[in-house]
């Protein structure tokens, strides 16, 4: 199976390493910008070339960004190629026209690289979807923050000290934004909510809160209590209704949460017949991430197993009116639980301490009820 | 996609619900010694029947014991039929027979729920395997043990009153020995490190030490050292030598396995590029187990996703020679801690200790070694 690299970045480096070392995949072209005279096979700057090469069989992209990877990889599908990406944001930005053009052309796409890193995640989630009902799906997603939010709890670092230190292990990025405010976790949710559900959201209708409001006196105010904060991204569904969010989550320091540390992932289905089943591992990484690439072209080399994102993917606005939860808030210094809030209504009542206190803070509790 | 269902003990009556829920295969016929009046699909006591029937596309075994399974199997596939089954005893003591027999007659084997129960652990294990060097594989791997450690370290329960207990619920059979002793998960751990290593070890070649001499003074002794049993089976590859064991195994009360409770399955694969994946939920019981069956099922119906268990199966002797470990005895009452045996060493000494005292107790610590 001959195979067209579009993006020589970390994952697509590690990838083109792996692919060769298993020797199962051949990795013919590389799409590149630059020369890379270092390379032992077709460099192309023009993309064209790769969807008229009758030999490619499949299209590899790990570019990143919505365009141009949306027209490259929908070229690539309309010439018969099967294609296998780790782009959570074009998979969000255009799920239902992805999924369509896979169908219409008979192909495979896979993206099981874009949610979990190298966590056989959405592949484990397809199986299960399969054959039961799935009720809910919840994680911590994303590693940079949990980076973060273990040092914070472990080692009293503070925000800004410990997003320095993460931009300099090369852990965040230089604009932090779409990790620290949850953007990242929101993607790979809305990948694993329609997943799940066999529904299409949309990433704007998913409500968000990231970590940025985190300050040591919280983290303390939490340990008191015999709690930890995690970032969560969460959906469930019950009845039409698909719920889904992402913010701070306050686990029991018993929890399995509350010990998935550094970069690690950690994220569970609870489904009706098979109840919790949950799944951990290193959430990016160039190997880690290139390895769950390359186990979907050879899923796909092997036949059979499709389109797992197959055809039920149903428009479907977002909708937190009857999802429950318990609440923890920082208002103007002050804490405050809730515990009869809907999602929908403490999102609300965050946006309206936000306007007197810009710095208020808002965390979900999944520590079971007190008796 | 028509099945002929063999046994209908609580996996099989579960696996047949829902199947006929999803409908996206059909059991057409049940293998019964009696009249099953309330099944609306064909009833023999004839298994040549099935083998005959053209229509029948693949046989689900979920009879348990080694013969007939092993026969019925064998006939199935030389028929042309796909096989699935749960059946870890039979998969352990025909494991290549079986395998060449699904090669050779084309057709896919499968028997995810063989292990872990529900967890989708053997697929997940099988996609790591495909593209990376797993290095360790490790697990509680047996739910009824792991129910009984719970309780007695969390209700201070003592081993006899907690196996009564047990067996009134249904978690421990009348005659318990298979899986306090060690020998249920042993047969998963056979499973396990066959598909991640591509060996055939055999089950008699794996040291095995249960969970009947952990007494309280043992769990509160544990306790003053932070420490928690599990029921442990690892196996491990290091050069071309696979080491492999189950025994009691203290780990520190932060670990993921210490916090798995009840019946729960708790497994790790670790491998070169992707690291340390771990994967928990429902490791009994028959819905789950069912859903891993009809999961296997349509896999199988989609095509192409094969036979699992591949050709690589080359037989392999266990050698714990050179797998090191740190080890907790109990002997004469008194408890001894040593860091310098390797796993064939403890166990030999462990023999040597149980000639003069037979309630002596072994257990590897899993904790990090203290700077």
């Amino acid at each position: 199976m001959n195979i067209a690299l579009l993006g020589f970045g970390v994952v697509g480096s590690h990838f083109y390493t792996l692919a060769k070392e298993h020797g199962g995949v051949k990795v013919t072209t590389v799409l590149s910008r630059r020369p890379r005279p270092e390379l032992d096979c077709t460099v192309t700057a023009d993309f064209d070339e790769i969807v008229r090469d009758g030999s490619i069989d499949l299209v590899v992209e790990v570019m990143g960004g919505v365009e141009p990877a949306f027209s490259y990889l929908s070229a690539a599908m309309r010439a018969g190629k099967h294609v296998v990406t780790a782009n959570k944001q074009l998979m969000c930005a255009h799920y239902e026209e992805l999924l369509s053009l896979a169908k219409s052309n008979n192909v495979s796409l896979r993206c099981t690289a874009a949610a979990g890193g190298g966590i056989p995640w959405l592949t484990s989630l397809a199986r299960a979807a399969e054959n039961d009902r799935i009720t809910a799906v919840e994680g911590i997603l994303n590693g940079t923050t949990n980076y973060m939010l273990s040092a914070m709890t472990n080692k009293g670092s503070d925000y800004t000290a410990i997003l320095k230190e993460a931009q300099a292990l090369g852990y965040a990025e230089a604009d932090p934004t779409a990790d620290v405010e949850g953007y990242d976790a929101r993607r790979k949710l809305v990948l694993s909510a329609n997943l799940a559900f066999g529904v299409s959201i949309r990433e704007d209708d998913v409500p968000c809160v990231g970590i940025s409001h985190i300050t040591p006196p919280d983290i303390e105010k939490a340990k008191e209590l015999g709690l930890t904060f995690k970032l969560i991204a969460r959906a469930e569904q019950s009845g039409n209704k698909v719920a889904a969010f992402v913010c701070p989550t306050l686990f029991p320091v018993t929890a399995p949460e509350a010990h998935t540390d550094g970069t690690g992932n950690l994220v569970s289905l609870y489904a009706k017949r098979i109840g919790k089943q949950s799944f951990s591992g290193a959430g990016a990484g160039g190997f880690p991430t290139g390895s769950n690439v390359l186990a979907d072209c050879l899923e796909i080399r092997r036949g059979g197993c499709g389109v797992y994102y197959t055809d039920r993917s149903k428009p479907c606005p977002v909708d937190n009116s009857a999802a429950e939860g318990r609440w923890f808030f920082r208002h103007n210094g002050e804490y405050l639980f809730f515990g009869d809030y809907t999602v929908a209504q403490a999102f609300e009542v965050y946006e309206k301490y936000r306007q007197d206190d810009p710095t208020a803070l808002m965390a979900r509790v999944a520590a079971p009820r007190k008796k």
